[in-house]
C-alpha cells in the first residue's frame, strides 16, 4: 500500500489515524459551505476557514516550529483562536491555550513552565507582556493579531497573523470548489494521533497550576462520543441548529465545542470579549438555538437589560457546567422557556463525563423531578467507564444514595500532566482518574455530584452534601447565591454554616422556617440544616467563576 | 501507573484502547437493566447478557482457543450469536461470521480459507456440517446450541453452549447491582484494539469469496460514528427507541447494529429465523420502532398478509442499505406511514460510508425531491473522507453532475483481505480504498450512487446510470421490479435493454410513451431510453439478496 503524505494521515494497517488534520479534513469536505461567524462582523466558510488553518500551519513550519514544541495563544473567543486550535496541531505542535483571567504573574508561569516556542497574541494583551519582556526571551516569535490590520509592538521578531493566514489559491486549485485533499499534500510534518495536541494549566487547592495535555486522538474521541450523546432530548442536537458557546476557548478546550462543532457541521458563533449586550444581540440575529455556560455566566445574562424579551423567544438550548446549577436559577431559565441541561466533567476528563438527558427510564418521573435529574451530572458519555468508590477503592452500590469519589476511564483522559510524574501518578491511583469528587450513582447510571472532596463536610461522621444543599437553599425566596462551608464542631466535628447573597438582609427565623420545611417534607436531612446564616455582599470567585470557598472556611474556622 | 488486568483494557499512556471488552463494558455499566430479547421468547439484561459474554469467553479460553483463532458462527439472528459477536474477540479471537445463504462448497470453503479453530453452530445446521464432516478435521470442538436443550451429533468434540454460558455468580458478586468492573478481572488474555476481531466473507464478480477482516478499532469506531450521523432527521435516534434490525448478523456486522444498538441502550430484539408474520407480530407486541433491511426484504414483508394494518400505525423507520430504494417501494412504504432512509456502504467499508438525512441544505426542497435525497446515499458518516474521481484519481467536481468512482477513507475500513496481499493492494490503490461504484456528489457533500462500475452501460461514450434509471422506471405504474443491463450496439458501443417483472404483461407502446414523459420532464435523458423491455417471471439474486445482472448480461449479449 502505497504511503501517501497527507497532513496527519497515515494510511496502515490501522486506517486513518484520529489526528485533528484528518479530523478536520473530514468535516470540512462533508459541509465546505456551512459558515463560522466572527461576532457579526466576519463570516468564513468552513473551506475558508480550512485553507486559512493550512496556511497557518505551514507558516509556522516555515518560521520555526519544531514537532512538539508548544504554541501559546492569548486572545478572546474569536475565529481565530479556533484556527489556531487546528493549525498549531496539525503543524507539529501542542497548542497551549493561556487562561487570561489568571494573574499576570500566572501567566509568566504557566509561559515558562510550558516552556512555549511562539505566542499567538491579540493586540490588546501585548501591553501585559511587553512590561515584563525580558522574561520572554525564550520566545522565537510574537504573532500579533489586530483588528486594525497595525501591530505596533516592541516585542520582536513579530509577524502579523493575518498575513500568515492569508495566501492566494494556486492556479491548479482556481475554479475548485473545494480543495480539501490536494491542498493537503504540503510540506507539513506527518502526525500521529498519540501526539501532545493541547496543553493548560489548571490550578489545584494548593500549590501551583498543573499543564493538563492531551493527544490529537483524545480529542477525537472526546468530540464525537459527546455528538452522539448530545443527541438525546431535551438537548436534540441536529444539523439545524446554531450554536454559539459562552464558554472561554482557554477553559478545557470549550468543553469540546470546536471540535464536535465542526464535526457535526453546524454554523459555529465566537462571540470575543463578552459583553453580555452583544452577546444577547448575536443570539437574536444569527438565531442562535444552542449554547453553553458557567451558571454565574447565565445570571449575569438574566441580570442584563432586555435579556429578557430576546430570550423568551429564542428557545435556546443551554448546557451547564462548571459547577452545578441551582434550583432558583433553574426556575428563572425556564420560566424564560429556555432549556438548561447539566453535564459534568472536570480539566482532566477533556472534559465531558456526563451528560444529562431524559431517557426512557427517567421519563417516567414528575416533571419537577425531571427538571431536577436534568439539571444534574447525568449519564455516562458513550465510551467512558464511571464509577464511585470508597477510600479503599471497593465499588459502592448503585443506590442513589450512597456517596463516594468519582473515578473513571475513557479514552480521552489526560494522560498527565506536563513534567510532574508524581502528580500524574496521584490523579491515576488504582488505574482509574480520581475526580476529587464526591458523587452517587443510581441503578440505571444516572450521576448526582454531592460535594467536592476539598470541601467536604463531615457532622457526626455523615456527609453533608453542600452542592445538594446549596441548591435547595437557593430556591428559598430572597437567596440570590449560596455557599455552604463546615465549622469547626467539638460535639460533632463539624456543622454546615450557609454564606448568601441577596438584595436585602434576610431573617434568621425565616431561613430557619425554611429549612425546616425541607426537613420536613424529606428533601434535607436534619443534620444538614445550617446552624447559622450569614449574608455577604458577594463572593470570591476562582478564575473559572466558581465560588471560592476557601475565605469562608478561614472565616468560619477563626470564629470558631 | 499500575497497569491493570482488565479485559482488553490497557491503561497506557494512549487511554483506554478501544477494544470490544471495554466497549461494552461502557455500554453496560451504563444500561445494566436495558433488554435484549430473542423473538418473544427469551429476554435477558444487558448484565445478565454481559456475564454471559465473560462466561463464554473463559470457557473458549478453557478449551484452548489461542490469541488470533478464528471461531465460526452458524446460526439466524438470535441474541446468542450476538452473545459472540463480544464474546469471541473478548477471549482473544476473530469471529468468523458465516453466509448460511452460500452453497454447502461455498460455506466448505471459507472455513478452511479462515482455517477457524472452533465452530458455534445451531441444530439445524449441523446436518449440513455432518454430511461431510471429514472435511473439518481441522476443527478442535463444536459448540452446539439447540433450542430443545438436546444437542446429539456425531461432531466431536462437542460441548453445549448454554452450558457454556451459564454459571453462578462468585459469593463475592452476590447481592451486587451490576458488577462490570470487578467480574472483568479474569484470567482472559489481554487485548488490543488493533488485534483482528472479525472475518467474513464476500463474494466479487469472478473468482472466490474473499475474507474481509476488521479490528476492535475499526468496529468501535464504526459504531460510535455511526451513532452521532443516525441522530439526524428522520432518523433521529433517541434512547426512546426500540430496535430490530432485519439484517443477517452474518452479513457485513449486521451493519454496524450489533455495536451501536448496545452503546446507545437500546432494547434490541433478535428476530430469529426470518418470518414475517413473526417479524411482524414483533414490531407489534414490542413497540419497534427502528429497523433495517434490503430492498428486497422490504418487499417481502409489504407483500404478507395483514401487514398494512400493522406496520400502518407502527410509526417505523427504517434504513435501507443493500442497495437503492427504487421510487416504486419508496411511495408504498410511505402510504403506510413509514420513513424510509437510505445508506450507502459495502462489506470493505464496516460497512458505513454515508447515511441519509435532511440538512438544513436540503430542508428547502420540495417534499417530493427531499423524499429523493432520503433515500439515496446521503451523507459521509462522520470521520469519513469520500470523494468521487476520474479514472486516473483525479478529484471530480462536485457538482451532482459528473460521475467518478466513489473512494473512501475512515477510520474503520479494512486493512485488508484474509491472505490475499495482490486484491487488498488493488482495493487500496492510490491511498483510497476502491468501491467500485459509480456517483455523483453535490456541493454540500451529497452522495448519489448511480451505478455499480461492473453494470456500467457506456452509449455514446457516456454513462448510462442504471441505479437512476431503474429507480424511475420503478415508478411507473405496473412495473414491479426493474434491472437495467447494457446490449452491445455498432453505433453506440452500447444501448440499454430493461427487464422487468409485472403482474400482467405490459405493453411496450405504454412504456415507451411513459418513457417519453419522463424524456420531456427532464427526468431522463433521451439516450437512456431503453431499446427494448423484456418481461420476466422472477430475477436471479445474489447471495446477499440483490437482482443479480449477470444471466440478464448473457441474455441481451448472446441476442445480438
Amino acid at each position: 500500500m502505497r504511503r501517501n503524505v497527507f497532513i496527519g494521515m497515515k494510511q496502515n494497517g490501522r486506517g486513518l489515524e484520529l489526528t485533528l488534520g484528518n479530523f478536520l479534513r473530514s468535516a470540512v469536505s462533508r459541509n465546505p459551505e456551512q459558515k463560522i461567524y466572527y461576532q457579526d462582523k466576519e463570516i468564513f466558510t468552513y473551506a475558508q476557514f480550512y485553507r486559512r488553518v493550512v496556511n497557518l500551519a505551514n507558516a509556522l513550519v516555515k518560521l520555526g516550529l519544531k514537532k512538539g514544541d508548544r504554541v501559546a495563544v492569548i486572545d478572546w473567543d474569536t475565529n481565530r483562536y479556533v484556527e489556531c486550535y487546528y493549525a498549531i496541531p496539525i503543524a507539529g505542535g501542542a497548542i497551549h491555550t493561556v487562561n487570561i483571567r489568571y494573574s499576570p504573574e500566572l501567566i509568566y508561569y504557566t509561559i515558562s513552565h510550558a516552556e512555549d516556542s511562539f505566542i499567538v497574541i491579540r493586540d490588546e494583551f501585548v501591553p501585559l507582556i511587553e512590561k515584563n519582556k525580558e522574561l520572554f526571551s525564550f520566545i522565537k516569535g510574537w504573532i500579533i493579531y489586530s483588528e486594525s490590520g497595525k501591530i505596533g509592538s516592541s516585542l520582536e521578531p513579530k509577524y502579523n497573523y493575518d498575513d500568515l493566514v492569508k495566501d492566494e489559491p494556486s492556479a491548479k486549485e482556481k475554479g475548485k470548489d473545494v480543495d480539501i485533499y490536494d491542498s493537503a499534500e504540503t510540506s507539513l510534518p506527518s502526525t500521529s494521533e498519540d501526539d501532545i495536541a493541547t496543553i493548560f494549566y489548571t490550578s489545584g487547592t494548593t500549590g501551583l497550576p498543573k499543564g493538563v495535555t492531551f493527544t490529537h486522538r483524545n480529542l477525537v474521541l472526546h468530540a464525537v462520543s459527546l455528538m452522539s450523546t448530545l443527541n438525546e432530548p431535551p438537548m436534540s442536537i441536529s444539523s439545524k441548529d446554531v450554536v454559539m458557546p459562552i464558554v472561554p476557548l482557554f477553559h478545557v478546550h470549550q468543553w469540546g465545542f470546536p471540535h464536535w462543532v465542526l464535526s457535526k457541521g453546524l454554523p459555529y458563533v465566537l462571540p470575543g470579549r463578552y459583553n453580555y449586550a452583544l452577546i444577547l444581540k448575536l443570539i437574536e440575529k444569527l438565531h442562535v438555538t444552542v449554547t453553553a455556560m458557567v451558571p454565574t455566566i447565565l445570571q449575569l445574562i438574566l441580570m442584563e437589560p432586555g435579556s429578557e424579551g430576546i430570550l423568551r423567544n429564542s428557545h435556546l438550548r443551554i448546557i451547564i457546567g462548571g459547577s452545578a446549577l441551582t434550583e432558583g436559577l433553574t426556575k428563572r431559565a425556564e420560566a424564560l422557556g429556555l432549556t438548561v441541561v447539566g453535564a459534568y466533567g472536570m480539566s482532566e476528563t477533556a472534559p465531558a463525563l456526563t451528560v444529562s438527558y431524559i431517557s426512557k427510564e427517567i421519563e417516567h418521573l414528575s416533571p419537577e423531578e425531571i427538571k431536577r435529574e436534568i439539571t444534574s451530572a447525568g449519564f455516562p458519555v458513550v465510551l467512558t467507564q464511571v464509577k464511585i468508590v470508597d477510600s479503599e477503592m471497593n465499588d459502592l452500590p448503585r443506590d442513589g444514595k450512597s456517596i463516594g469519589e468519582v473515578v473513571a476511564r475513557a479514552p480521552w483522559l489526560t494522560s498527565g500532566y506536563w513534567k510532574m510524574a508524581e502528580e500524574t501518578e496521584k490523579l491515576w491511583r488504582g488505574g482509574w482518574l480520581h475526580t476529587g469528587d464526591l458523587g452517587t450513582m443510581d441503578r440505571y447510571g444516572f450521576l448526582r455530584i454531592v460535594d467536592r472532596e476539598k470541601d467536604v463536610v463531615k457532622s457526626g461522621g455523615e456527609f453533608v452534601p453542600t452542592i445538594i444543599l446549596e441548591d435547595i437553599i437557593s430556591a428559598v425566596p430572597g437567596i440570590m447565591e449560596v455557599a455552604v462551608v463546615g465549622k469547626p464542631d467539638q460535639k460533632w466535628d463539624e456543622v454546615p454554616v450557609a454564606f448568601y447573597t441577596s438584595k436585602e438582609e434576610l431573617k434568621e427565623d425565616y431561613l430557619n422556617r425554611e429549612m425546616d420545611k425541607f426537613v420536613e417534607t424529606g428533601r434535607i436531612a436534619k443534620f444538614w440544616k445550617p446552624v447559622s446564616f450569614i449574608r455577604v455582599d458577594s463572593f470570591e470567585r476562582t478564575s473559572t467563576g466558581k465560588i471560592d470557598k476557601k475565605p469562608l472556611k478561614e472565616r468560619v474556622r477563626g470564629g470558631s
